[in-house]
């Protein structure tokens, strides 16, 4: 079982490369085993091209590496966090993906505008705030895990429902029930939010000339089309 | 001659991914076959990259599964509403493609505001009014063919001319004589949506200062050009 | 010296699908010979992968087809007026790329605003008029290469120092010594076009709060540096 | 060694072209062999895709050819400016990316919005001021390595924890102990421009009516799911 769900983490990690969701090595899934519980995460700064099974690392719930000759991904302390919290998680997928990144930066949640969005989130994605000073320097990568729990267990959120957190001046968080459904999710999260961001800023369009709109089509569709670029 | 629709339907899914016009599954194509009327469309959720001729779905105009062992696309009551209503189809494409649906999300219709536009659509991409809670209800997909349709009556379009609706909340439909037709409307609907979303919003565009023009040009291309980075 | 100026036309043409600067069929390259003066153009509505040196037509300067099994691009008519208008030209390009095409529709000129638009063009490049209807009626290729060249000899510009134009309503033109200097101008003035239309709208970034900022860069910079995503 | 740093300027050189930063032959990696002190930079004008070890030029640091049969990129004085003024630098990358050089155009700073700027710079990016008429005549290119480091200076900045500048009306410059590193905060400097220049710029974005919320998350993820495009 481990033996595939290490296959799911891998692959879903070079999606997060090949999909353009992240640069360099900006992001990293995990996943919970269903039967050990054991976690596997992203090994710390290896390039997604270069990444193998055999760099994988495996931590129990309580954060004791299992197996893995490198360091975990410097992000693992949230991982851990949500997995212990929210024990319906099966992955998770963090990435700093530009445009849902973008809103993050702004302080703004992400409403839902359109089915795009509603076929994957039952609702706005959260703004979780920012760390304080404390709890930046006492355990930050553990509290950035906190306020994302402390978040939707404030607002009632189930977070199968709404599987994403915007991290006010950090970046996305996304989860599902495995590794590649947190990956879609994060997808879906970017896709929505660069919608949100590529709004429209005009009242009026520009209208082309009738005797243009008119040329163009029949020059093309019309009895005597002859156009070919 | 099914077969040959077959190879044009599963080519032009594949080019909903490979142009970028759909991420995951979010894209389905169908075409009529125009001497037996039968429908062939995407089979529901298998991915682009490993879909086979042999997981297309072919249907009655009427909706009865003709030939396929997969599910059709949860979008086919909408292909079968518009083909029954508008003979002329020959193909459709269904795409959440980013630029046309932010239009959708913020409720704009797409005016033609350049030959671009006029070479592929004779006038404005009408927005489709959102269903009601009452149409969502009672038959989704069905009813998103069903506006579509009525507003092209209402407004007397014919689909041929302007081969293409944004639906207000959701995304785009294209269609055209042949399911290829169908894709490259596509292609010109969201390029035209994309100059729409990304227009010009300052007055002023900073200007260079002349010396800096000056030692820039006369570098690469003046009497003493060594310019070569 | 023509199968030389034909591999040129053909790879130039190749590179504006590869490049992103077309989509479909929406471009086209030419070259003149300087020799015997002939023109290469490529052939109308032939796909950019298919395309071979046998399928560039070959004509002369008023436009007689001289060799070639195809038709040439619709918008030959244009290619040739600025040939016999402006004899320096050695290659013409013609796309719908999109952000230069986004000045055309909101009918802006280009002013230079860096060095990357004064390594290529020195100055302003000029929007041209749209052409009114008995033009577009009487002869619509032809008289779109006339008003570029009017626009030109009335303003006093080389067009070898400004090597393009932005059509109103339409998209640009650009041109050089040689098919591949005019494609290099084509890249240069989509990028520039880029930056022009992704201009910055806020006053004000957002900043992010000190202890944060500090917290990142020594994760990963500082003495106990431990960061790797 | 020489061969090793040979080997990672030609990486970091067609990385340029491959990660997208730039077009045509818009930017240039070099890097300083700590032991010897020399200069390993880009040739003049080739193409990144033909690029080889043996068509890169090695200079002191006072400008000798000291091995290549090439001429040094156009902008080699801006390069050794840098190395004999900050002694630390290891590699430079120079580039005209798209939104840190709107950046530049509009003459604005970067200020730290996020953590994903936090973690490459420690604190705003900033804008390098416009050389005058005097500075562009007399010595361009090393002049334009003399205003960074004056902004530097004055400003007391340290350039290995600030490792990039903008420079006004022209582009960005990044550094780094190795050209891997330059190449690698080119890129962390394109990101977060291209988020600060994709700022979001309505104060309300639109919200899907909550029956199609709640017909579309539905229809995907409640009990009697039906969904797959």
């Amino acid at each position: 079982m481990l033996d595939q769900i290490k296959e799911e983490v891998l692959k879903a990690n070079k999606l997060l490369q090949s999909s353009g969701l992240v640069k360099l090595t900006w992001g990293n899934v995990s996943a919970k085993d269903p039967e050990t519980g054991l976690i596997v995460i992203k090994p710390s700064g290896v390039k997604y091209e270069d990444m193998q099974v055999s760099d994988l690392v495996t931590l129990s719930l309580d954060g004791k590496i299992i197996e893995g000759h490198l360091k975990p991904s410097s992000d693992t302390a949230t991982h851990l966090y949500l997995y212990n919290a929210f024990p319906e998680l099966g992955g998770i997928t963090h990435t700093h993906s530009l445009f849902a990144t973008t809103l993050c930066q702004h302080g703004r949640e992400l409403p839902c505008s359109g089915t795009t969005h509603a076929d994957h989130f039952w609702g706005s994605v959260p703004l979780i705030r920012a760390l304080n000073e404390e709890e930046v320097e006492e355990d930050y990568e553990k509290n950035t895990g906190k306020v994302i729990v402390e978040h939707f267990q404030n607002h009632k959120i189930k977070p199968l429902e709404i599987p994403a957190a915007l991290l006010h001046f950090h970046a996305p968080f996304t989860w599902g029930r495995t590794a590649m459904e947190s990956y879609k999710n994060a997808v879906a999260l970017e896709a929505c939010a660069e919608m949100a961001v590529r709004t429209i800023n005009v009242e009026q369009l520009p209208v082309i000339p009738p005797h243009i709109l008119q040329k163009h089509y029949q020059r093309k569709h019309g009895a005597n089309a002859y156009y070919g670029q």
